[in-house]
């Protein structure tokens, strides 16, 4: 039977980096782990007249819940996270431009002569039951549904070399990669580079764009189950996803053709690695089969992710087959709690 | 009825750049054009043992079909081009690395002190009727069957300024953009620079990956049908693309973010004319609904695709339906030849 | 004795492009030419209300002077360029900020959704006796003088590939490079791409900082003396400039890591080949000696330079001693004139 | 009579990160630090038979000294380090290329397929009295004297935000930004963003080109000499620095033309605020009279420098006429000792 801890932190026990932190719980590998995150804006902006940049204090934005030790996690391991549920905990939720932050306007990196864009804020309505939330323009009466597509925007776990990186970073530790592919029924792996790993997360967001070009998506606490698991060695250079469908690797840097560089250059070294095939014949595969959507084109690094049709595997698995043993687990917890 | 012309040129009337060249055909708008188009290699590479850099002579590489002029086609005036049909030539493709071009290698611009990566070339094995091409391994037995999704890795008009381009550039005018997205069915909106516009195709591919990451797609000479048409003003900064589901803009430049930046600046504003959106609004609605692909990540400039459904609009409809128009011409005529 | 030619185009002589013109002139190989070029805005901004989106027309910006073809330059060839004098044709300049043009603005290809900066204009008095030209704030009474520095922004030749190229643009065939470097006392080395290489140059600047950060340096037409020469082979991958004191290579590209490779890449091949060392040692050798100042990050292309001390070549002199047998030629040019 | 105080770490006393430390000497503003600094290799490469990728062990790489907390220093202050001296500690000093580091190798944020160059290690001897240093080459006879200009290649403080940044990380706190430009003589000015400010440095160079190419300089420990002192208030984005000469800023990202706008943006903010000048007229002034070397293309982060020189200030002096008040006291102290 697979156990099941739960993880709610309080409001003084969320976290605003990856590294540096003792865990908030410790697990055996292969525990479902029932958690609650805050929005990226831990909360504060809960109607269109709460400004960001005044209801917020930094550095305490985008909180994540965590980090959560798994035992045996050494240095070079791989810790694994398999996402079973991601649900909106509010009927509600929050999104804003941001002075000097976003793809379409200057910023500290991007610096310009230019006055910041105005500050402003989108609520959403959600609805769960029905799979929609709602996009209410501010200043003519345009509405409209958008589907719900429920993911985290930061999962990672502590940098090597003893860094500590704000939460709204991401790099090969994960961090705030922004891609919506962080869904429900995925598994993430991520390199072990501390003792126990130290898995963290949160940035919920009920949908996102590609990019999330505006710098932000459409934010939203939430309450989520993973199961946590670890693969001993195997550590990958940057976070890898698996789906039902692909596999996908993520590259977090700048400018973003870098960030493109390293996402399929670790696609190609998996398909290789997977199929035993020699370097270029793999480069020539992922180059005709492969996607490349854009994580986030707006934090502190940018990602890009490439992702691979699983059915060019043939009977061929990832990790030996975890993610569909996990993806059995989550089922499992789904059908009898 | 629709009138039908062809064009299918002689060797010697391939074009390889962008501007410059006096129309091989003159149309007006709303032909429907029965054309043919060699690879980007211009037929040269047959075999594994037809290297490239032996084989092909630069600048004789990516030959483009055309110029078509549109009659009326004036300066600021839309160029318009329905995909009916692309269908490969031959039962068999190419693709390759090259020295010095592709993503996870030196290049002219992203010089390093590496040798070349090994020049190889496969050849894939194509049916149409069934719908697949097969990558074959260079260095192992491994095969395995790619859908096919034929499409034009080159499509523009002649460039603004006098400009003369080598068709593998892609820019505001279109060109060697390498977007999965150029497939039959949709609809493509280039600005019109010169009189007539000055359509030039090629470059066909039997499937292509997004980001082309070793430089060259599965490289196809085509049989293509096209309805070609002109919207008076209204030409945009960037080619647009329209299929049934989604409305497409594109940017190419580098870096990829820049690339990025003008796709999603082009969506933003499209997105905001179309429904009646204040900027900032439309900026959001963008940031949560719209996808972004790269295009390719290898040429001259880079290409990235911004992506909104089509849902979202209601019933708004951009070009006033032309895309629903062109496409029951397309129909049309497929069901009538 | 060295022959010399003169060229002073008339208004609709200029050139706005590089490659797909006829000669204005046609040169034996070690003429000198005294020849006069426009500014950039086509002397149209007179005074500090002469805005130039009101004044100029796109494309006529960026006029050259030329092409100067050279009997007997074929494809592979090097053409030579020294600059013996380069003095303002007039007693002032002109200097703006442009709409959408810039290192700290939104531009075409850095797109964001900020208004454009604020369009305005400054006029330099130019005392050539006294070798200084005079800043004026336009918001305050603040006035200082800056030392002159003339200079070419705009130097280069016909493209290869047959392409036609706006003269605002710097690539492989040098152009628009803006790199203070270009200055009187040098000499620069171009590809020949096509028979006769077809010298154009233009945009002549009083002085101008490193990177050109607003979009225009201290624009002023010129009255100008060039050596005109050719070495038979040896084309360089993109333009060569050497002074007394320094051999420099240039790139340019996006993003500006990219100009910087090209130009450390060329100058660790040079230094390499002249004094017989092993690539990993050149690349050493470049590492600790080297300088990398900015020359553009506006223009279609950004430029880096890369500079090596010629006091490290001991004896070795770059392309026989041309350099010197060039300088000697303009002093005494200069001296019996 | 100005206190001065040393400080010599042992072998274990050394840090390799900024923040996250408590400090190793605390001081008075305006106090005299006699110290000591490792090279880049923690001393661990004293033969061209030392790799550094056998001998160092990662993340224990480019050791800095301090931190040295100054009494009174609070958040938003500016914490000012001036360089009396810098003077190499032994007769030589290594460099080397180093695997997937460097500007022209493939690296873990610009992956490609190719293997890694060549690691090779170059001695330098040093002659300080001679004031040069001696290159010779490893695949031939070549050997030349190169100038000394020993410099810091690692100056920063505590990172805002909580973090913890490796020692080869330039950012905003300043760190590794490898500028030639942090010589003796110099003043520089951080931002201070935990109590105490925590300075820390390393890294010395007994020379190093611009952009330090192949990614190491002329790595030599140092006996450097510096005054600290502070200034209330007035915290500058990004470190300047400020020299006899010019008045310097600094910027640290990716692309390195981000890294130009924003040592240009505080340049022009900077100008502006000395001269009274409004934005544009500032922006204008430095766009004519502005230098922009690079620091380094090769670290984690990229670094551009601006220049203006201080000729054009008149009788305007930065911070007060700090910078000649401490260049007083250190010719005091050179002078008396």
């Amino acid at each position: 039977m697979t156990e099941v801890r739960t993880l709610h932190p309080t409001t003084d026990q969320y976290a605003f980096a990856f590294g540096g932190r003792e865990p908030l719980l410790t697990v055996a590998p292969g525990t479902i782990v029932e958690l609650s995150t805050e929005d990226c804006f831990a909360g504060k902006v809960r109607s269109v007249d709460d400004l960001p940049s005044v209801v917020c204090e930094f550095p305490f934005l985008n909180p994540v819940t965590g980090p959560i030790a798994v035992e045996g996690a050494e240095v070079g391991d791989t810790l694994t996270v398999h996402f079973v549920e991601i649900t909106p905990a509010r009927d509600w939720a929050a999104s804003s431009t941001f002075p000097h932050f976003g793809a379409l306007t200057t910023t500290h990196a991007t610096a310009m002569l230019h006055e910041a864009l105005e500050e402003r804020v989108w609520i959403y309505e959600l609805d769960v039951a029905a799979g929609v939330c709602r996009f209410q323009a501010r200043r003519t009466d345009f509405s409209v549904e958008l589907p719900l597509d429920p993911m985290h925007g930061t999962v990672g776990v502590a940098p090597a070399a003893g860094e500590v990186l704000m939460s709204i970073t991401p790099a090969a530790h994960g961090g705030n990669m922004d891609t919506p592919e962080m869904r429900a029924g995925v598994t993430a792996y991520f390199p072990v580079n501390v003792p126990g790993g130290m898995l963290s997360l949160g940035d919920g967001h009920a949908r996102q764009g590609e990019g999330e070009v505006c710098g932000t998506a459409v934010e939203a606490a939430m309450r989520t189950v993973v199961v946590v698991d670890l693969v001993k060695g195997g550590a990958p250079v940057s976070p890898r996803i698996e789906s039902d469908g692909f596999l996908m690797t993520t590259g977090s840097a700048r400018p973003l053709e870098d960030a493109y560089r390293m996402s399929q250059h670790d696609l190609v070294g998996w398909t290789g690695s997977l199929l035993g095939l020699e370097q270029l014949d793999a480069y020539q595969l992922v180059s005709q089969a492969g996607l490349a959507p854009a994580g986030n084109v707006v934090d502190t690094n940018y990602t890009m992710v490439a992702k691979l049709p699983k059915t060019l595997l043939g009977a061929t698995t990832a990790y030996d087959g975890l993610h569909d043993r996990l993806r059995a687990v989550g089922a499992d917890y789904l059908r009898t709690r």
